[in-house]
């Protein structure tokens, strides 16, 4: 992103003012258009918003854009020649799609990650860069030759990496399979996106778990999909409220995440995998399994997956790199009945042509590497030790205001704050005080819930980081 | 792909029937499902069909599979235990979303090369290995160090990328623009589904090129878009079209790819850009503009884009790697108003999270070394060398049955057949003569056209894969 050079002699204002003339030229901002508000560059930019001020004042005089109170800033109709032509209303064309924008409450953490990364990321589902194995990666990399093939990929991923996928899943998931089975995806977020998109209609019922890193993703809404709660206890959802959903409202699919579920750290208890694939294969009902965390279960003897006990082939499983090694890589994959995987792999075709070689030929070599279990046992140390860090900074500063179950595997503590407190003014008290956190209410719970992800802070990060959150919290209910 | 062992003492079907067996235990083929036809699987397992049809009869006998006349093989109902359960109807699922399935021809022909890897490839619309800079990214690849960062990457793209696209855009495309009017996709197949699943709706029209590599395209019908037609000529579209169409359907936005278009390889002449641009301009209607060919002029002095000329900010340009350089790095680009890119960038994260960045990177670097000029001179020289051996070949040939204009750059020659000949049966019959080639239908044109990729087919086949159609041609009018 480009700054204002402060060693120059040139007023800040005036490098403002000519760098947003040099955007408006060539169409970033098309006439008529609206620019970002005087607050909001003056964050990007790192000046004070008198600054814009005085940029905007110049470019105003110089008939390039226009104010008018109330309504923002925006770029002047007859800018571009005394002919007035029409440029598309673009603003219209992009609020007219059906695809749905992103939850408000993700949109505003992500903006402000960008515009200060010195903030405590408690936010982010994603390792943190010491956690992800690049040593290991880069090693593989200078020894191996990735680009013998440049072209276009088999529609279902690069065949070694099925090859090696098929005795991961053995191996790590007690998951029989054959590679014809195994589609490569751009991680769980495109298994999910593919099997919305393509194997339900607008209007088909669905039940997810409730709370669910499903309720924050737009395309399930975007799918014009109806979602029914399966609300989820110590020990994950209770199967018997299937049978209801089914009566009531025909579901077509669960969606469920068995293992250290995101949010709340719950593993599924075995009287109810029994009971939720029974009541699946009575009703005849696919059941789509999420499992990304498995693989950090800190005791090291990850739980298997309710595909492994799946005798009447009623599960989709998918599975992920990006929590376990690096979400940079791209890497997920699903397991399904071949009908299925024929059909996501012949969409996901129109959608992006497949995905790059290199980064599966990659993710291949290292499954297949020495350095995979090494790489996960340290993980899991890791990620116990940060989340002893986490604990013990809450318990410290907010002994009384905060309770959470302990989890035994995952990424996310999940927390109910015992004061009632906003959940957007809780947000942007946490962002002053320099730490982001995911409110509860993006996965559908009542606020009052918090998520905090221990996998992607620094761990030097996290006691301060709760500190500036346990500071937001006092402020509001003061 | 699994195939049976020749040298094993076992049986050929035996161990048919076993493959199988395990398939169908591991879900690949649940209770009720239907399997690849006896064709099929003897084409796939590279065996006679009586192979396969003797590993059914001992599934058979197993009551593993059942087979009724006219219906095929299923996998039986009660395989799995007295209790017959229910799998869930995965069969309906394939077929209720609403996303639409790749054009029969297209699967047809990827079916036929994966069945058949030695077929003469003029159908696949991608560089051939030899042409792909394959040693100097294995060199970028060793001299760098590309995980200094493996999470989630900017929604926008990886920003060294952009700013190495900035500079390219300018010297290579005159296009002016920063990296923040800039987008990275996975190739132009992302970007045009992004661009009609978010910025159009169901019902609205749309005006592309007619033929056009759009109609191969089931995203434009699965966004439930109108399309009608902009008739392609030898100087490329007649821009008043344009105005008769937004009167009649009130199009919303025009698809066109104005350098070496595909199919056709024709150049939009200049009286006809600028009065492209005008209409849209007066009319207030976006243009995306297509733009993978112009770096391939084989004069070597590539066509601007109607993009420079764009001066009401109407355009959106999308580009890519695929056809310059390699399809497998899956790298695309576009330039779009700062509301359509972050709108887009936002989707984009909900769909898949984003790119990974290791192809990213090297797609930078690849860019800003000393072996970018040098790949392109010398891929122009082998696409205008290819070209020539193509239509040598039919001279040859067809000499008085096939009709075309010489394209001046690109990866495709577009042919009238003179005869009528049925396309379904010309590819049919091109199959067995061990050549595929796409039917013009496929972008929308009567039949009676083909369209010949000379860029995949390795040098040495283009004469027999040539003698291979036109055998099937002669077969077929006679």
């Amino acid at each position: 992103m480009w700054k204002p050079d402060r060693q120059s002699k040139k007023p800040l204002y005036e490098q403002i003012a000519d760098h947003l003339e040099q955007r408006i030229s060539y169409g970033e901002f098309p006439p008529g258009s609206l620019l970002p508000s005087e607050r909001k560059l003056a964050e990007q930019l790192g000046v004070n918003r008198s600054t814009v001020i005085l940029a905007f004042a110049e470019l105003r005089s110089l008939g390039i854009i226009e104010s008018r109170s109330g309504s923002g800033t925006r770029v002047s109709q007859y800018k571009w020649g005394a002919t007035p032509k029409h440029t598309p209303n673009w603003k219209r064309y992009a609020e007219g799609g059906s695809f749905l924008p992103n939850v408000p409450f993700l949109r505003r953490i992500r903006e402000a990650l960008n515009q200060n990364p010195t903030l405590v990321d408690f936010a982010s589902g994603e390792l943190s860069a010491d956690l992800a194995p690049m040593d290991e990666i880069a090693s593989l990399m200078r020894g191996h030759h990735y680009t013998s093939y440049l072209g276009y990929d088999n529609p279902q991923g690069y065949t070694p990496l099925r090859q090696a996928l098929e005795k991961y899943l053995v191996k790590y998931r007690d998951i029989q399979t054959t590679e014809s089975s195994i589609l490569i995806t751009s991680g769980s977020q495109q298994s999910l996106f593919l099997i919305t998109q393509c194997l339900l209609s607008p209007g088909d019922a669905v039940a997810i778990e409730d709370p669910s890193y499903c309720y924050s993703l737009p395309m399930f809404q975007s799918a014009g999909l109806r979602l029914f709660r399966l609300p989820v206890d110590r020990d994950g959802v209770q199967p018997e409220e299937i049978r209801n959903l089914y009566k009531k409202h025909r579901i077509k699919m669960i969606f469920t995440n068995p293992n250290f579920q995101n949010p709340t750290g719950t593993v599924l208890n075995d009287e109810r995998r029994n009971k939720l694939l029974e009541i699946a294969a009575e009703l005849g009902l696919p059941i789509v399994e999420d499992d990304p965390y498995s693989l950090t279960d800190y005791a090291g003897v990850p739980r298997p997956p309710l595909k492994s006990m799946d005798t009447t082939g009623s599960i989709i499983y998918i599975g992920s790199f990006s929590k376990i090694a690096a979400s940079g890589l791209r890497i997920g994959w699903m397991v399904a009945p071949n009908s299925i995987v024929e059909r996501l792999a012949d969409a996901r075709q129109q959608m992006d042509f497949g995905l790059s070689v290199i980064p599966q030929q990659v993710a291949g070599q290292f499954l297949k590497s020495e350095h995979f279990e090494p790489h996960l046992d340290r993980l899991r140390m890791q990620l116990l030790y940060k989340r002893d860090l986490l604990i013990e900074a809450l318990q410290k500063e907010l002994p009384d205001l905060i309770q959470f179950n302990i989890p035994q595997g995952g990424h996310h503590l999940w927390c109910k704050l015992v004061p009632a407190v906003n959940d957007a003014k809780l947000l942007e008290e946490s962002i002053k005080n320099g730490v982001v956190f995911v409110p509860g209410s993006v996965y559908g719970s009542d606020s009052g819930f918090v998520r905090f992800t221990f996998a992607r802070a620094k761990a030097e990060d996290i006691g301060p980081g709760i500190a500036g959150f346990a500071k937001a919290l006092r402020e509001l209910i003061h």
